[in-house]
C-alpha cells in the first residue's frame, strides 16, 4: 500500500483488523440476557469466546469457550468486547495486554464522557495501562460492525459486505446509519463507533478508511477533533483520493453546545470547517439522511458529473416542478439534440406534446417499449449526462391499462437499467407517500439492480452538485 | 356568507357546487371499459346516468340510467362528465345548456393545448356555446373530485372528506396529491383539475375556495395566470384569513418554458410573484412534497408559531444534527426553564446525561413512563412552543428490552398526543429508512391520532418558519 502519511505522524496503525480471526466478549450479563455475546456469536465468522469469572454456562452457547478469565483462553485472541463495570476495566486491560489482544471495545462508560474528574483520571490510566500495545475503541464506544467478518454489536445488522466505511462517536448515529442501510440498499466495509476516542480518534480511522483496501467510499459524522491533531488531519488527506463524504455536527451555537455535553468535542468554527472540507475536496451535506443517500449514489453509479439533465415525469406538472428544483440547485435542463429530438417525434403518438427537454410522458407512460426507447436515446445524447424519471408508484398498479403487470414491470425495470448501460446516473423518484404495498418487491428489484429510488425530489437532487464537484476536483489532479 | 370581492369583478359563482345531487357522465367508453363511467359510478352519493348515442347496456349498470341523449334524461343533471371525441363536444355542450347542467368537465384534450390554431377556435367556440350558463373545467382536465358527495374521476380515491382544497391544472400533479393523500393522512374538501381553463381558470376556483365553508386550508400548484387577471387575484386574497400554501411552477427559464408548452401557461417573473406571495401572506414552498406536508402540519395543529423547540432525541449525535438543521433555519433550540430542568433531573437516572434542550434520552427512552412525564412538562414550559422527537423505527422493536410491546407502544402513544394536550406541535421523525414492517400498525395509530410522523428531518424543518410566518402576519390583522 502507498505511504500516504509522513513516517513520523502520529496516526496509528490498525490494518492488523482486516485479520481478525478470534474475538472475546468480556462481561457477558445474564441480567440482559447476554446482549453483546448473543450479537457477536450471531454471525462471526470466528471464534468466538465468552469471558466470566463467575459463569460456568450459558445457554445456546459451547461450555468450553467460556473462560473466568482471557489469559486462560489457549489461543489467540485478536479482539475483546469489553463490558464490564467501569471499576473493572483497568484489571481487564491489565489481561488483555498480557494475553496480546490487539484491539477492544470499551463499551462501558463513565470515564470521561461523564464529565467528572475521577471519570477523566479513569480514561487517562486506562490508556497508561493499555501501553500502546492494545488498541482501544471507547470508552462509551459500541467499536466496530465488520460484515465481511460477521462482527456486529446487533443481532440484526445486515450481514452482506459492501464497499462504505462509516465513521462516527456516536453509536446512536450508527444505530440509524446501519439499519437504513437495508431498505437504502447501501452495503458497509466497515464502520466505527470510537465514543470518547481515548485511543482510536476520528483521525486514526480515517487514516485506516483511506489506506483500507476494503473501502472506496467514506462517510463520517464529525463533531470535532482533539486539540493539536490538525496536522494530521491535513497530512492524511491531502493524498487522498476517495470520496469522503462529511456531516459536521455542531455547526450551530446550540448544537456546538450540545456536542460539547455528549461526547465533549470541540466543535470549532463552522466557516474554519466549511473551508477546510472545500480544501481537501471532502462532501460535506446537511443531515444523516443526506450522508446515506449521497453513498447510495456514489454506490450506484461511481463518482460522476451530472450537470445536465434530462426529466422525464409521467405528470407535466411535476416535471416542471423537477426543472425549477434543479436549476435552482445550479444545474441544466438542456435541449435534447436535434437528432434526439427528431428519433423521439418518430415514437411519440400523442398531439400536442413536446419532445423536448423535459419530457412528459403522460398516458404514453403506458407504451413502455416506446419509452425503453426514448430512455435509450436519450442517454446517447451528448448534451445529457444524467436522468431524472418521475415515477409516481400507483401508476405501476392500475388497471386496466397494464393487462399483465409482470410483463410490464419487466420492461420497466429494463427501461431503468439503461443507466448502467450508458453509464450515466438514472434516478428515480417514486414518492413516499405513492408506493402502494404490492409494489414492495418492484422496487426491491430497483434495489438489487443499483438503481436508485427517492421518495422526494429534494432528498437528492441538492447532492447530485456536490458529487459533481468532487468528481470536478479530482479530476484536476 | 360575507361579500370578499367587489360585485363588479369578473369571477364567476360556483357555489351551487355545494349542491350537486345528480350527474351524467358522456361518452362511456367500452374500449376503455367505461373507465370514467366506473370512477363516477362507484362512489357518488347521488344520482348517476350514462349518456350515450348507441350503448343499450353496460354490465353492472343500471339498463334504466343509460340515455342516448343528455335531454332525455328525466331529471335534473347538476354536473355532467365529457369524454366524446373533440368534435363532437360542441353538441354534447348545446344539449347541456339545453339540459340545464351547471357545471361539465371537459377531459377531451385537442383544445387549446394541442397548439394549433383549429383547437385555439374550438376552444373559443365552446366556450360561446356554453353561454355562460354552464361552467366548464377543462378541457383537458379531470375535473373535481368531492369526495363529500363521492365524487371523484378515479376509483380507489379516498372516500373520507376534510378542509382541505387544492387547485392545479395539472391532472397528474391532482392525481399525485390525491393518492399521497392516504398515505400522509390528509383529507380533501375538493380538488380541482382544471386543464386548460377555458372558462373557470385559476381565479376563480381560489375565489371558490377562499369562500367555500367545506375548506380551511387552501394548496395551489399555479404555473400562471391569464392575462388581466391580476386586478381579481388581488382583490379576492385582500381579506383572505385562510392559509394559502402555493407551489409556483415555471419558476426556472427551462421550468417557464415547459410550463408554457403543456397548458400554455404564462409563468411570469419569479421575482414578482415571490413578492406577490409574501404580499398577500400566502405560504409559498418549492416542491409538491412540501405542498402537502404543510397541509398535513396545519390539519394537525392549526396554524402556530413554532419558533422556539424543544428537540428530544434517543441518539444524541442526531440530536445535535437537528438542532443545526433548525438553527439554521432560523428557529431556536432554547434552553429550558430552571423549573424544567429540576424537574426533568428529578426523572432522569443516568450519570453524564444534560438536562437541557436538546435532551439525549439514550437507553434511557425505554424508561418510557419518565418519557411521557418529561414531555409533558417540557411542553408546559413557557421557552418552548413545539417539540421534535427523533425515533427511529428500530427502537420500536427492539427484544428484550421491551417485554410488552403494545403496553410501550400504547405509552408512546399516550406521549406523542401531548402536543394535542398542549396545544404545540409535537412532531415526530422515524426515518422513512427505518420503518420495519411491524410498526406499520403504530404508524397507523399516529396517523389517526393526528401526530404528524415525517421521515427525514428536511422534508418538514424547513417548513416550520412559514407557518410560524404566515400565523405572526394573520395575528397583526
Amino acid at each position: 500500500m502507498e505511504q500516504v502519511v509522513d513516517s513520523d505522524l502520529n496516526v496509528k496503525d490498525i490494518s492488523f483488523i482486516n485479520n481478525i480471526k478470534s474475538i472475546a466478549v468480556i462481561g457477558p450479563s445474564k441480567k440482559r440476557d447476554y446482549f453483546f455475546l448473543r450479537n457477536h456469536q450471531y454471525s462471526f465468522k470466528g471464534k468466538v469466546y465468552a469471558i466470566h469469572p463467575k459463569l460456568e454456562e450459558i445457554p445456546n452457547f459451547p461450555k468450553e469457550d467460556i473462560y473466568s478469565s482471557i489469559l486462560n483462553v489457549p489461543g489467540d485472541v485478536d479482539f475483546a468486547f469489553i463490558a464490564v463495570p467501569a471499576k473493572l476495566v483497568l484489571d481487564v486491560m491489565d489481561e488483555c495486554v498480557k494475553k496480546g489482544v490487539k484491539l477492544v471495545t470499551v463499551f462501558t462508560s463513565e470515564f470521561s464522557d461523564a464529565g467528572t474528574e475521577e471519570g477523566l483520571a479513569l480514561e487517562k490510566e486506562l490508556l497508561r495501562r493499555a501501553q500502546n500495545k492494545v488498541r482501544i475503541l471507547g470508552p462509551n464506544g459500541l467499536g466496530l460492525y465488520y460484515p465481511k467478518i460477521g462482527m456486529a454489536w446487533r443481532l440484526n445488522f445486515p450481514t452482506l459486505t459492501g464497499n462504505i466505511g462509516f465513521i462516527a462517536q456516536s453509536g446512536g448515529i450508527c444505530n440509524i446509519a446501519i439499519y437504513s442501510s437495508i431498505e437504502l440498499g447501501i452495503k458497509f466495509s466497515k464502520v466505527f463507533s470510537f465514543g470518547n476516542g481515548a485511543d482510536l480518534d476520528f483521525i486514526d480511522l480515517l487514516y485506516y478508511l483511506i489506506t483500507d483496501p476494503e473501502t472506496e467510499i467514506i462517510l463520517c459524522y464529525l463533531e470535532g477533533i482533539k486539540q493539536g491533531r490538525i496536522h494530521e488531519l491535513r497530512s492524511i488527506l491531502k493524498k487522498n483520493k476517495k470520496p469522503i463524504v462529511v456531516l459536521k455536527g455542531g455547526k450551530s451555537e446550540t448544537g456546538a453546545r450540545a456536542a460539547k455535553t455528549h461526547t465533549a468535542s470541540i466543535s470549532g468554527d463552522n466557516k474554519i470547517w466549511k473551508n477546510f472540507f472545500r480544501q481537501y475536496n471532502m462532501i460535506e451535506v446537511d443531515s444523516l439522511e443526506q450522508l446515506l443517500h449521497t453513498a447510495r449514489l456514489i454506490e450506484c453509479y461511481g463518482v460522476f458529473a451530472a450537470k445536465n439533465l434530462a426529466v422525464l415525469s409521467i405528470s407535466g406538472g411535476y416535471g416542471v416542478v423537477l426543472v425549477d428544483i434543479i436549476e435552482h440547485h445550479g444545474m441544466k435542463v438542456p435541449p435534447f439534440s436535434s437528432e434526439t429530438q427528431q428519433e423521439i417525434n418518430k415514437r411519440f403518438f400523442m398531439p400536442g406534446t413536446s419532445s423536448n427537454n423535459p419530457l412528459d410522458f403522460a398516458a404514453q407512460f403506458f407504451a413502455i417499449n416506446q419509452v425503453q426507447e426514448i430512455i435509450d436515446i436519450l442517454l446517447l445524447d451528448l448534451n445529457i449526462d444524467g436522468l431524472i424519471l418521475d415515477l409516481p408508484g400507483f401508476y405501476l398498479t392500475l388497471p386496466p391499462r397494464i393487462q399483465d403487470p409482470s410483463a410490464f414491470l419487466n420492461v420497466v425495470l429494463e427501461s431503468l437499467e439503461l443507466g448502467h448501460k450508458h453509464k450515466k446516473p438514472l434516478i428515480v423518484i417514486t414518492q413516499h407517500l405513492t408506493r402502494p404495498k404490492n409494489i414492495d418487491e418492484f422496487l426491491i428489484n430497483l434495489k438489487e439492480k443499483n438503481i436508485p429510488v427517492f421518495g422526494d425530489p429534494l432528498e437528492f437532487l441538492p447532492l447530485l452538485p456536490k458529487i459533481s464537484n468532487f468528481k470536478s476536483n479530482i479530476d484536476k489532479i
